[in-house]
C-alpha cells in the first residue's frame, strides 16, 4: 500500500530493497535500541547498503538530551556530511529521537522512519511530529520534519510482546473514536488477538495523514489526534516519574480517553451509553490502573504544560460522539478532577 | 526600509512598536547577553509589552547545548505556551542560539532578530540559518527556519568597539566581491571608519536576501554565501580552541578570503592584479595574523568538517572575477596548504 511517502507491506527487506532502488547517499546510519538490534535489525541487514549501527538503550527515559549528544557524536565522528540518511528502526522513542537528531544534524539530513511497534507504525511514524524529553516534559524540545520515507513492515508487529501491541491499539481506538464511527463499531466487538491489524494499521495510517494533511504544524484540525491525551500525557509523565510502576503509552491514554469521554458527557456531548460502551470496551481491554487520591492531585497539574494550551488555559479534545471530536475545548482542573474521581470508582 | 519581514531603521524603539502594533503574544521572552543588556536592551525596554529577560554570558564557546538547556528551562519555568514569542537582541550568538532554541520550544515558537552587531545585521540575522557549535563544530546543530521578523536598528553600530564594526565589514567586502563589482570598487577607496553603514547595511541585507530567497535551503546558489569560509571557519574554529589568541568571526574570514581568492587565481579565474587588490584592502583593513607552519598543519583538516562538503571532498567558492563567484570548486588540501602558505609570506 502506497501513501505518499508511507509503505507498507509485511515484509521489511522488501521495502529496505525497493527504496535504495531510487536513492543514493554518501552515508547511512541505522539507529536501533537492544530489542530492534535482536529481532528486527537482522531482517535488514543484508540488504542494505554500507552503514554504521548506532545502538543506544532503549526506554522513555533515554529520549533525552544526553542521547542526542551521543548520536550527533557518532555521525560527527564518521564525518557524515549533508547527504547522508539516519534510518530509525524502532518504536516511538527511536523514530522521535533519531528523527530529531538527523533534523538538526548540519540543519537537518534525510531519515527513514522504520517503525517496529503498532504504536509508531499507526502514530508516531506518521506527522512530522519528532522531539526529545526535557525535564520531565515529554517531546517538550522538538521540531516538525516530514522523513523522506515512512517504512511499516508489519511483520515487525509478530516481534512484540502483547503489552505492546495493546499500547499501540489505543492509538487505533483513538482514531475510530474521533473520525469512523463504523470502524468503532467494528474493533469494539473484537478481543485484543482478534484484531485485523492488516486492515486496522492503514486504516488508521491513512485517517492520520488526511488530518496532517490538512493542518501539518497543528493549527486547528489536527490536534482532534490529541483526544485522550491531555488526560493521558499527564498521567502517562506522572507514572514515569515514579518507580512503582511505569504505564505503557497507550495505557496512559486509554486512561485518558474514558476520562475525557466522561468530560464529553457532562458537557452535553456523548450520551451516557456512548460513554458507558466506550469505557466497557476499554476496561475489557486495558484493565483497570489504580491511582489513588493523592496520584491525581499530582497528576492535575501536569496538565498545565501540554503543548495545545493557551494563556494557561487547558484546552482539551471532546467527543460529540463516536466518530467526531471537538478540538479547543476549554477544560477546567474541576472537570478533570471530576472525570479521574469518576475513573477511579 | 522594508524588505520582506527585515526592518531596517536607526532607532530600534521605533522598529518595535511598529511590530508590537500588529502582533500579540501570551509570552514574550527578550535574549541578552551581558553586553546587549547594559547597551541595547534600555532603549527597547519601556516600548516592549511585559515580558521575561533571559540574560546569558556573551561568547562563541557559550553557543552551546547547556545554554539551550538553560533558556529551554526559563521558558518552561515560566510556563511559555506556543503562542510565545522569543526576541533576540544581540550579535550572531544570541541570534543563532535564540533562533534554535525558540525553534524547538515545543516544536517552534515565534522568534524576532534584534541584530546589534554590524556582523548580525549584515549576515546571521538574514536567511534563516540557527544553530549551536558542538564539541568544537560551529553551527553543527541547528535548523533552518524564519524569524517573524528581523528588526535592524543601525543606531545599534554606535555602541559597538571598532573590531566589531570590523569584524562585520568582512561580510560585506564578501558580499561585494560574490555579486557587486561596483560596489567594490567603491568601499575598496574607503577606510573603514569612512564607510557609510546606512548604504551598506541596507546593501547587503538585500543581497543576502536575494540569494537565500532562490536557494532557502543551500542546494545550490546559496553556497557563494561561503566564500571566505571554508578556510575562514577552519581558522576561526582553531583559533577557538587555542588560549593564546581570539580572532571575531570577520578576522578569520578576511584570512579566508585571501586564501581562497589566490586558490582562484591559481586556479585561472582571477588575475594577479585583481588577487593584489583584493589582499592589498584586507591587509590595510585586517592586518595580517600570524600563522605559522604548525598552526597551518592543524587548520587545514579542520576544513573537512564543512557542512557543504560531499563525499569527503572539499567545496569551496571561488572567484570568477570580483563580483561573480563559482560554487561547488573541488579544492585539496595541497591547494589549501598553498593559500594559506602564500598568505603566511
Amino acid at each position: 500500500m502506497n501513501l505518499g511517502s508511507v509503505r507498507i507491506a509485511p515484509a521489511a527487506g522488501e521495502l529496505v530493497t525497493a527504496f535504495f532502488e531510487q536513492h543514493t547517499y554518501t552515508n547511512i546510519a541505522v539507529l536501533v535500541d537492544e530489542h530492534t538490534k535482536k529481532y528486527c535489525y537482522p531482517l535488514i541487514k543484508p540488504l542494505l547498503p554500507k552503514h554504521l549501527l548506532i545502538s543506544i538503550k532503549s526506554g522513555e527515559e533515554k529520549k533525552n538530551l544526553e542521547t542526542c549528544s551521543h548520536i550527533w557524536q557518532q555521525l560527527t565522528d564518521k564525518q557524515f556530511d549533508r547527504k547522508s540518511l539516519v534510518i530509525n528502526l524502532g518504536g516511538g522513542v527511536i523514530g522521535d529521537m533519531g528523527g530529531f537528531c538527523a533534523s538538526t544534524y548540519k540543519r537537518g539530513i534525510d531519515f527513514i522512519q522504520a517503525p517496529t511497534t503498532l504504536l509508531a507504525q499507526v502514530d508516531a511514524s506518521v506527522g512530522g511530529k519528532l522531539g526529545i524529553d526535557f525535564n520531565g516534559f515529554k517531546n517538550h524540545i522538538g521540531v516538525f520534519k516530514e522523513p523522506v520515507a515512512v517504512l511499516i513492515a508489519t511483520d515487525f508487529l509478530k516481534t512484540l510482546p502483547w503489552q505492546e501491541v495493546r499500547s499501540g491499539f489505543a492509538e487505533i481506538i483513538k482514531h475510530c473514536l474521533i473520525t469512523d464511527a463504523a470502524m468503532w463499531q467494528k474493533i469494539r466487538k473484537r478481543d485484543l488477538d482478534k484484531q485485523k491489524w492488516e486492515e486496522l494499521v492503514p486504516h488508521s495510517v491513512q485517517i492520520k495523514q488526511e488530518v496532517v494533511r490538512q493542518d501539518p504544524t497543528e493549527k486547528g484540525l489536527r490536534k482532534i489526534l490529541n483526544f485522550g491525551h491531555t488526560i493521558g500525557h499527564a498521567v502517562e509523565s506522572y507514572f514515569l516519574a515514579q518507580t512503582r510502576k511505569k504505564l505503557l503509552h497507550g495505557e496512559a491514554i486509554a486512561v485518558g480517553m474514558i476520562c475525557e469521554a466522561f468530560i464529553s458527557m457532562q458537557k452535553g456531548l456523548l450520551t451516557e451509553d456512548e460513554l458507558i460502551a466506550i469505557e466497557e470496551f476499554i476496561f475489557a481491554v486495558y484493565g483497570k490502573v489504580k491511582i489513588t487520591d493523592a496520584d491525581i492531585a499530582a497528576i492535575l497539574p501536569l496538565t498545565l504544560q501540554d503543548k495545545k494550551n493557551e494563556k494557561g488555559k487547558i484546552q482539551c479534545v471532546l467527543l460529540e460522539k463516536p466518530g467526531k471530536a471537538v478540538f479547543d475545548q476549554i477544560v477546567t482542573f474541576k472537570d478533570m478532577q471530576e472525570a479521574l474521581d469518576y475513573y477511579k470508582n
